[in-house]
Protein backbone atom coordinates (compact mmCIF):
# COMPACT_ATOMS: atom_id res chain seq x y z
CA UNK A 1 0.00 0.00 0.00
CA UNK A 2 1.19 3.12 -0.77
CA UNK A 3 0.55 6.80 1.13
CA UNK A 4 0.92 10.20 -0.24
CA UNK A 5 0.66 12.85 2.23
CA UNK A 6 0.50 16.39 0.96
CA UNK A 7 2.78 19.33 2.44
CA UNK A 8 2.73 22.65 1.55
CA UNK A 9 3.66 25.95 3.49
CA UNK A 10 2.13 26.60 6.79
CA UNK A 11 0.75 23.18 7.45
CA UNK A 12 -0.10 22.45 11.06
CA UNK A 13 2.23 19.29 11.85
CA UNK A 14 0.07 17.36 14.18
CA UNK A 15 -2.55 17.36 11.18
CA UNK A 16 -0.25 14.76 9.28
CA UNK A 17 1.86 13.38 11.77
CA UNK A 18 -1.32 12.32 13.22
CA UNK A 19 -2.00 10.19 10.56
CA UNK A 20 1.42 9.24 9.58
CA UNK A 21 2.38 7.62 12.80
CA UNK A 22 -0.88 5.60 12.11
CA UNK A 23 -0.72 4.66 8.74
CA UNK A 24 2.59 4.35 8.12
CA UNK A 25 2.55 1.18 10.44
CA UNK A 26 0.48 -0.81 9.06
CA UNK A 27 1.94 -4.02 7.24
CA UNK A 28 3.32 -3.44 3.48
CA UNK A 29 2.59 0.17 3.51
CA UNK A 30 4.82 2.90 2.18
CA UNK A 31 4.53 6.20 3.14
CA UNK A 32 5.70 9.39 0.34
CA UNK A 33 5.12 12.84 1.59
CA UNK A 34 4.74 14.61 -1.63
CA UNK A 35 5.23 19.07 -2.29
CA UNK A 36 4.90 20.65 -5.33
CA UNK A 37 8.60 21.40 -5.60
CA UNK A 38 11.07 19.24 -3.81
CA UNK A 39 11.78 21.15 -1.06
CA UNK A 40 11.84 22.31 2.86
CA UNK A 41 8.86 22.82 3.69
CA UNK A 42 8.08 24.98 6.66
CA UNK A 43 4.93 24.80 9.31
CA UNK A 44 2.14 27.15 10.56
CA UNK A 45 4.90 27.69 13.61
CA UNK A 46 7.44 28.29 11.54
CA UNK A 47 10.60 26.01 13.79
CA UNK A 48 9.93 22.83 12.01
CA UNK A 49 11.18 22.24 8.30
CA UNK A 50 10.19 18.42 6.55
CA UNK A 51 12.19 17.63 3.68
CA UNK A 52 10.00 16.59 0.41
CA UNK A 53 11.74 14.75 -2.24
CA UNK A 54 8.95 13.53 -4.02
CA UNK A 55 6.82 15.94 -6.15
CA UNK A 56 2.90 15.79 -7.00
CA UNK A 57 4.00 13.80 -10.33
CA UNK A 58 6.04 11.61 -8.77
CA UNK A 59 3.43 10.14 -7.01
CA UNK A 60 0.14 9.54 -9.83
CA UNK A 61 -1.42 6.34 -8.28
CA UNK A 62 -1.23 6.27 -4.56
CA UNK A 63 -4.03 3.63 -2.30
CA UNK A 64 -4.46 6.89 0.31
CA UNK A 65 -3.99 10.18 -0.16
CA UNK A 66 -3.81 12.65 2.85
CA UNK A 67 -3.99 16.25 3.27
CA UNK A 68 -3.72 17.91 6.01
CA UNK A 69 -4.79 21.99 7.50
CA UNK A 70 -3.33 24.84 9.02
CA UNK A 71 -2.83 28.47 8.43
CA UNK A 72 -1.12 27.39 4.91
CA UNK A 73 -4.77 26.20 3.75
CA UNK A 74 -5.57 29.73 2.38
CA UNK A 75 -2.89 29.84 0.08
CA UNK A 76 -3.94 26.48 -1.65
CA UNK A 77 -7.65 26.84 -2.65
CA UNK A 78 -6.75 27.96 -6.00
CA UNK A 79 -7.61 25.60 -8.79
CA UNK A 80 -3.86 24.93 -10.61
CA UNK A 81 -1.51 22.29 -9.56
CA UNK A 82 -2.58 20.27 -6.37
CA UNK A 83 -6.04 20.38 -7.20
CA UNK A 84 -5.57 18.80 -10.68
CA UNK A 85 -3.08 16.37 -8.67
CA UNK A 86 -5.80 15.55 -6.36
CA UNK A 87 -9.29 14.93 -8.99
CA UNK A 88 -6.39 12.80 -10.69
CA UNK A 89 -5.22 10.67 -8.01
CA UNK A 90 -9.05 10.48 -6.37
CA UNK A 91 -9.73 8.50 -9.20
CA UNK A 92 -7.85 5.35 -7.95
CA UNK A 93 -7.09 5.68 -4.57
CA UNK A 94 -8.95 3.22 -2.12
CA UNK A 95 -9.11 6.58 0.13
CA UNK A 96 -8.79 10.27 -0.31
CA UNK A 97 -8.11 11.85 3.03
CA UNK A 98 -8.23 15.02 4.89
CA UNK A 99 -7.48 16.23 8.25
CA UNK A 100 -8.44 19.60 9.77
CA UNK A 101 -8.87 22.21 7.38
CA UNK A 102 -7.35 19.99 4.88
CA UNK A 103 -10.99 19.21 4.12
CA UNK A 104 -11.52 22.51 2.79
CA UNK A 105 -8.56 22.06 0.24
CA UNK A 106 -10.28 18.53 -1.25
CA UNK A 107 -13.68 20.18 -1.09
CA UNK A 108 -12.56 23.33 -3.13
CA UNK A 109 -10.79 20.90 -5.63
CA UNK A 110 -14.35 19.82 -5.82
CA UNK A 111 -14.29 16.24 -4.12
CA UNK A 112 -16.71 16.88 -1.51
CA UNK A 113 -19.90 18.24 -3.58
CA UNK A 114 -22.70 17.05 -1.89
CA UNK A 115 -20.76 14.36 0.31
CA UNK A 116 -20.48 14.33 4.57
CA UNK A 117 -17.39 15.53 5.61
CA UNK A 118 -15.89 17.18 8.71
CA UNK A 119 -12.98 19.97 9.58
CA UNK A 120 -11.96 22.36 12.45
CA UNK A 121 -14.82 23.61 14.40
CA UNK A 122 -13.81 27.04 13.68
CA UNK A 123 -14.16 25.84 9.72
CA UNK A 124 -17.48 24.07 9.23
CA UNK A 125 -19.20 27.08 8.05
CA UNK A 126 -16.56 27.24 5.16
CA UNK A 127 -17.02 23.83 4.42
CA UNK A 128 -20.76 24.20 3.60
CA UNK A 129 -19.76 27.33 1.28
CA UNK A 130 -17.36 24.80 -0.91
CA UNK A 131 -20.21 23.18 -1.18
CA UNK A 132 -19.97 20.03 1.17
CA UNK A 133 -22.67 19.04 3.94
CA UNK A 134 -20.64 19.39 6.99
CA UNK A 135 -20.97 17.46 9.93
CA UNK A 136 -20.03 18.11 13.39
CA UNK A 137 -18.49 14.18 13.96
CA UNK A 138 -14.56 13.68 14.92
CA UNK A 139 -14.50 11.24 11.95
CA UNK A 140 -16.68 11.47 8.79
CA UNK A 141 -16.61 9.06 6.45
CA UNK A 142 -18.89 9.46 2.76
CA UNK A 143 -17.30 6.48 0.11
CA UNK A 144 -14.16 6.41 -0.19
CA UNK A 145 -13.89 9.90 1.54
CA UNK A 146 -12.76 10.24 5.12
CA UNK A 147 -12.32 13.52 7.71
CA UNK A 148 -11.49 14.62 10.39
CA UNK A 149 -12.10 17.37 12.82
CA UNK A 150 -9.08 19.88 13.73
CA UNK A 151 -5.47 18.90 14.20
CA UNK A 152 -5.56 15.73 16.67
CA UNK A 153 -8.64 14.30 14.92
CA UNK A 154 -6.56 12.82 12.31
CA UNK A 155 -5.04 10.22 14.42
CA UNK A 156 -8.80 8.93 15.40
CA UNK A 157 -9.55 9.14 11.23
CA UNK A 158 -6.47 7.23 10.69
CA UNK A 159 -7.08 4.63 13.18
CA UNK A 160 -10.51 4.11 12.07
CA UNK A 161 -9.18 3.78 8.07
CA UNK A 162 -6.44 1.59 9.53
CA UNK A 163 -9.37 -1.13 10.81
CA UNK A 164 -10.57 -0.84 7.35
CA UNK A 165 -7.79 -1.38 5.45
CA UNK A 166 -5.93 -3.90 7.83
CA UNK A 167 -8.70 -5.19 10.01
CA UNK A 168 -9.08 -4.54 13.73
CA UNK A 169 -6.46 -6.29 15.22
CA UNK A 170 -3.86 -4.69 12.98
CA UNK A 171 -5.38 -1.00 14.58
CA UNK A 172 -5.42 -2.42 17.73
CA UNK A 173 -1.64 -3.25 17.57
CA UNK A 174 -0.85 0.61 16.11
CA UNK A 175 -2.91 1.73 18.64
CA UNK A 176 -1.29 -0.19 21.63
CA UNK A 177 2.21 0.75 19.56
CA UNK A 178 1.72 4.20 20.16
CA UNK A 179 -0.03 3.71 23.93
CA UNK A 180 -3.23 5.54 22.50
CA UNK A 181 -5.11 5.34 25.74
CA UNK A 182 -5.54 9.31 26.17
CA UNK A 183 -5.88 11.21 28.72
CA UNK A 184 -6.24 14.89 28.45
CA UNK A 185 -5.90 16.80 31.68
CA UNK A 186 -8.56 18.99 30.43
CA UNK A 187 -12.26 18.36 28.92
CA UNK A 188 -11.39 21.74 26.70
CA UNK A 189 -11.32 20.03 23.70
CA UNK A 190 -14.46 20.61 21.95
CA UNK A 191 -16.52 24.11 22.00
CA UNK A 192 -19.05 22.39 23.48
CA UNK A 193 -16.90 21.44 26.74
CA UNK A 194 -14.77 24.06 26.92
CA UNK A 195 -15.38 26.69 29.09
CA UNK A 196 -17.20 29.82 27.41
CA UNK A 197 -14.09 32.20 28.30
CA UNK A 198 -11.68 29.85 26.44
CA UNK A 199 -13.95 29.21 23.40
CA UNK A 200 -14.23 33.34 22.94
CA UNK A 201 -10.49 33.66 23.63
CA UNK A 202 -9.39 30.89 20.81
CA UNK A 203 -12.45 32.20 18.39
CA UNK A 204 -10.43 36.11 18.39
CA UNK A 205 -6.93 33.61 17.66
CA UNK A 206 -8.37 31.82 15.00
CA UNK A 207 -10.16 34.15 13.35
CA UNK A 208 -6.74 35.43 11.63
CA UNK A 209 -6.21 32.16 10.47
CA UNK A 210 -9.36 30.93 9.25
CA UNK A 211 -10.53 34.28 7.39
CA UNK A 212 -14.01 33.68 5.75
CA UNK B 1 10.28 30.92 26.88
CA UNK B 2 12.84 28.63 24.74
CA UNK B 3 12.25 24.96 23.72
CA UNK B 4 14.77 22.92 22.77
CA UNK B 5 13.50 19.43 21.06
CA UNK B 6 16.46 16.46 20.57
CA UNK B 7 15.95 14.91 17.56
CA UNK B 8 17.92 11.39 16.38
CA UNK B 9 18.42 8.92 14.12
CA UNK B 10 15.67 6.61 14.14
CA UNK B 11 13.24 8.77 16.65
CA UNK B 12 9.31 8.27 16.60
CA UNK B 13 7.87 11.63 15.25
CA UNK B 14 4.65 11.70 17.22
CA UNK B 15 7.18 11.51 20.36
CA UNK B 16 8.06 14.91 19.83
CA UNK B 17 5.20 16.39 17.44
CA UNK B 18 2.50 15.89 20.23
CA UNK B 19 4.62 17.90 22.48
CA UNK B 20 5.41 20.34 20.23
CA UNK B 21 2.45 20.96 18.73
CA UNK B 22 1.27 22.24 22.63
CA UNK B 23 3.91 24.02 24.01
CA UNK B 24 4.79 25.48 20.51
CA UNK B 25 1.49 27.37 20.74
CA UNK B 26 2.25 28.93 24.07
CA UNK B 27 2.92 32.57 23.87
CA UNK B 28 5.96 34.64 23.86
CA UNK B 29 7.60 30.57 23.23
CA UNK B 30 10.65 29.28 20.37
CA UNK B 31 10.77 26.36 19.61
CA UNK B 32 14.51 25.01 18.73
CA UNK B 33 14.80 21.80 17.19
CA UNK B 34 18.43 20.29 17.95
CA UNK B 35 20.49 17.65 17.33
CA UNK B 36 24.18 16.87 17.54
CA UNK B 37 25.07 17.85 14.56
CA UNK B 38 23.22 19.97 11.65
CA UNK B 39 21.31 17.40 9.56
CA UNK B 40 18.17 15.61 8.06
CA UNK B 41 17.58 13.50 11.06
CA UNK B 42 15.52 10.58 9.79
CA UNK B 43 12.64 8.95 11.69
CA UNK B 44 12.61 5.17 12.66
CA UNK B 45 9.53 4.44 10.30
CA UNK B 46 12.25 6.18 7.62
CA UNK B 47 9.93 8.29 5.25
CA UNK B 48 10.04 11.47 7.34
CA UNK B 49 13.03 13.82 7.67
CA UNK B 50 13.19 16.68 9.37
CA UNK B 51 15.82 19.55 9.24
CA UNK B 52 17.69 20.47 12.11
CA UNK B 53 20.05 23.42 11.60
CA UNK B 54 20.92 24.18 15.58
CA UNK B 55 23.66 21.94 17.17
CA UNK B 56 23.02 21.30 20.96
CA UNK B 57 25.81 23.94 21.40
CA UNK B 58 23.48 26.63 20.14
CA UNK B 59 21.20 26.28 22.86
CA UNK B 60 22.66 25.78 26.16
CA UNK B 61 20.26 26.76 28.55
CA UNK B 62 16.73 26.37 27.27
CA UNK B 63 13.94 26.18 29.62
CA UNK B 64 12.23 23.35 28.88
CA UNK B 65 14.21 20.81 27.35
CA UNK B 66 12.13 17.93 25.83
CA UNK B 67 13.74 14.38 24.13
CA UNK B 68 11.64 11.67 22.24
CA UNK B 69 11.84 7.97 21.99
CA UNK B 70 11.87 5.76 19.41
CA UNK B 71 13.97 2.71 18.12
CA UNK B 72 16.75 4.78 17.87
CA UNK B 73 16.83 5.58 21.56
CA UNK B 74 19.01 2.58 21.63
CA UNK B 75 22.33 4.29 19.83
CA UNK B 76 21.69 7.61 22.37
CA UNK B 77 22.36 5.37 25.89
CA UNK B 78 26.16 5.79 25.71
CA UNK B 79 27.81 8.78 27.92
CA UNK B 80 28.63 10.96 25.42
CA UNK B 81 27.96 14.78 23.77
CA UNK B 82 24.34 14.39 24.50
CA UNK B 83 24.35 13.19 28.30
CA UNK B 84 26.68 16.17 28.87
CA UNK B 85 24.72 18.48 27.18
CA UNK B 86 21.43 16.72 28.96
CA UNK B 87 22.79 17.93 32.17
CA UNK B 88 24.26 20.72 31.78
CA UNK B 89 21.04 22.46 30.45
CA UNK B 90 19.05 20.56 33.10
CA UNK B 91 20.92 22.78 35.85
CA UNK B 92 18.91 25.91 34.32
CA UNK B 93 16.04 24.23 32.48
CA UNK B 94 12.98 24.75 34.36
CA UNK B 95 11.67 21.70 32.94
CA UNK B 96 13.48 18.26 31.70
CA UNK B 97 10.95 15.89 29.91
CA UNK B 98 10.91 12.88 27.95
CA UNK B 99 8.20 11.17 26.33
CA UNK B 100 8.59 7.79 25.44
CA UNK B 101 11.39 6.05 25.49
CA UNK B 102 13.16 9.29 25.80
CA UNK B 103 13.16 8.76 29.29
CA UNK B 104 15.37 6.01 29.11
CA UNK B 105 17.63 8.53 27.75
CA UNK B 106 17.38 10.47 30.44
CA UNK B 107 17.91 8.33 32.94
CA UNK B 108 20.92 7.25 31.01
CA UNK B 109 22.27 10.44 31.71
CA UNK B 110 21.70 9.92 35.21
CA UNK B 111 19.32 12.59 35.79
CA UNK B 112 16.00 10.52 36.56
CA UNK B 113 18.25 8.53 39.61
CA UNK B 114 15.30 7.41 42.40
CA UNK B 115 13.26 9.91 40.57
CA UNK B 116 9.45 8.89 39.59
CA UNK B 117 9.01 8.59 35.87
CA UNK B 118 7.51 6.65 32.97
CA UNK B 119 8.26 5.63 29.40
CA UNK B 120 6.35 3.42 27.01
CA UNK B 121 4.85 0.70 28.87
CA UNK B 122 6.91 -2.06 26.79
CA UNK B 123 10.03 -0.59 28.85
CA UNK B 124 9.30 0.09 32.18
CA UNK B 125 11.58 -2.43 33.58
CA UNK B 126 14.78 -0.81 31.70
CA UNK B 127 13.47 2.58 33.42
CA UNK B 128 14.34 0.69 36.82
CA UNK B 129 16.89 -0.79 35.33
CA UNK B 130 18.36 2.81 34.70
CA UNK B 131 17.76 3.31 38.33
CA UNK B 132 14.71 5.38 38.33
CA UNK B 133 11.06 4.36 39.84
CA UNK B 134 9.09 3.55 37.02
CA UNK B 135 5.23 4.28 36.99
CA UNK B 136 2.43 3.35 35.24
CA UNK B 137 1.51 6.23 34.89
CA UNK B 138 0.72 8.60 31.40
CA UNK B 139 2.04 11.60 33.06
CA UNK B 140 4.80 11.41 36.03
CA UNK B 141 5.80 14.59 37.15
CA UNK B 142 8.99 14.21 40.19
CA UNK B 143 10.72 17.62 40.60
CA UNK B 144 11.25 19.29 37.50
CA UNK B 145 11.20 16.45 35.41
CA UNK B 146 8.57 15.37 33.41
CA UNK B 147 8.11 11.90 31.74
CA UNK B 148 5.15 10.45 29.48
CA UNK B 149 3.91 7.06 28.47
CA UNK B 150 4.86 5.97 25.07
CA UNK B 151 4.28 7.89 22.14
CA UNK B 152 0.84 9.60 22.11
CA UNK B 153 0.85 10.27 25.83
CA UNK B 154 3.58 13.13 24.93
CA UNK B 155 0.83 15.29 23.84
CA UNK B 156 -0.94 14.81 27.51
CA UNK B 157 2.46 15.71 29.24
CA UNK B 158 2.83 18.40 26.97
CA UNK B 159 -0.64 20.09 28.12
CA UNK B 160 -0.32 19.25 31.40
CA UNK B 161 2.74 21.57 31.49
CA UNK B 162 1.66 24.24 29.71
CA UNK B 163 -0.93 24.36 32.77
CA UNK B 164 1.55 24.68 35.28
CA UNK B 165 3.69 27.14 32.57
CA UNK B 166 1.31 29.41 31.25
CA UNK B 167 -1.81 28.81 33.46
CA UNK B 168 -5.05 26.17 32.82
CA UNK B 169 -6.79 29.22 30.27
CA UNK B 170 -3.70 29.27 28.19
CA UNK B 171 -3.62 25.31 28.65
CA UNK B 172 -7.67 25.24 27.22
CA UNK B 173 -7.02 26.99 24.82
CA UNK B 174 -4.21 25.06 23.18
CA UNK B 175 -6.30 22.19 23.68
CA UNK B 176 -9.56 23.46 22.09
CA UNK B 177 -7.48 25.21 18.92
CA UNK B 178 -5.83 21.60 18.50
CA UNK B 179 -9.30 20.10 18.94
CA UNK B 180 -8.30 17.62 21.25
CA UNK B 181 -11.01 15.89 22.71
CA UNK B 182 -10.04 12.20 21.29
CA UNK B 183 -12.16 9.47 20.33
CA UNK B 184 -10.14 6.19 19.70
CA UNK B 185 -12.56 3.32 17.58
CA UNK B 186 -10.87 0.82 19.78
CA UNK B 187 -10.12 0.65 23.41
CA UNK B 188 -6.71 -0.78 22.79
CA UNK B 189 -4.52 1.89 24.14
CA UNK B 190 -3.16 0.39 27.05
CA UNK B 191 -2.25 -3.48 27.82
CA UNK B 192 -4.48 -3.60 30.28
CA UNK B 193 -7.04 -2.72 28.04
CA UNK B 194 -6.02 -4.28 24.78
CA UNK B 195 -7.25 -7.98 23.68
CA UNK B 196 -4.54 -10.75 24.93
CA UNK B 197 -4.05 -11.54 21.16
CA UNK B 198 -2.95 -7.88 20.32
CA UNK B 199 -0.98 -7.29 23.46
CA UNK B 200 0.82 -10.43 22.59
CA UNK B 201 1.32 -9.92 18.88
CA UNK B 202 2.39 -6.48 20.15
CA UNK B 203 4.92 -7.23 22.20
CA UNK B 204 6.67 -9.91 19.74
CA UNK B 205 6.58 -6.55 17.55
CA UNK B 206 8.68 -4.54 20.11
CA UNK B 207 10.98 -6.98 21.18
CA UNK B 208 13.01 -5.69 18.39
CA UNK B 209 12.57 -2.30 18.98
CA UNK B 210 13.72 -2.33 22.25
CA UNK B 211 15.98 -4.41 23.04
CA UNK B 212 16.84 -5.93 27.04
Amino acid sequence: MQVAIVLYPGFTSMDVIGPYEVLGRLPDTEVVFVAEKPSLVLNDLKSLSINVDATLDDVPEPDVVLIGGGPGQTGQMADGKLHEWLRAVDRTAAWTTAACTGSLILAGAGLLTGRRATTHWHALEQLAELGSKPVKERVVIDGHYATAAGVSAGIDMALTLAGKIAGDEEAQTVQLIIEYAPEPPYDAGSPSTAPTAVVERTMRKLSSRFPS
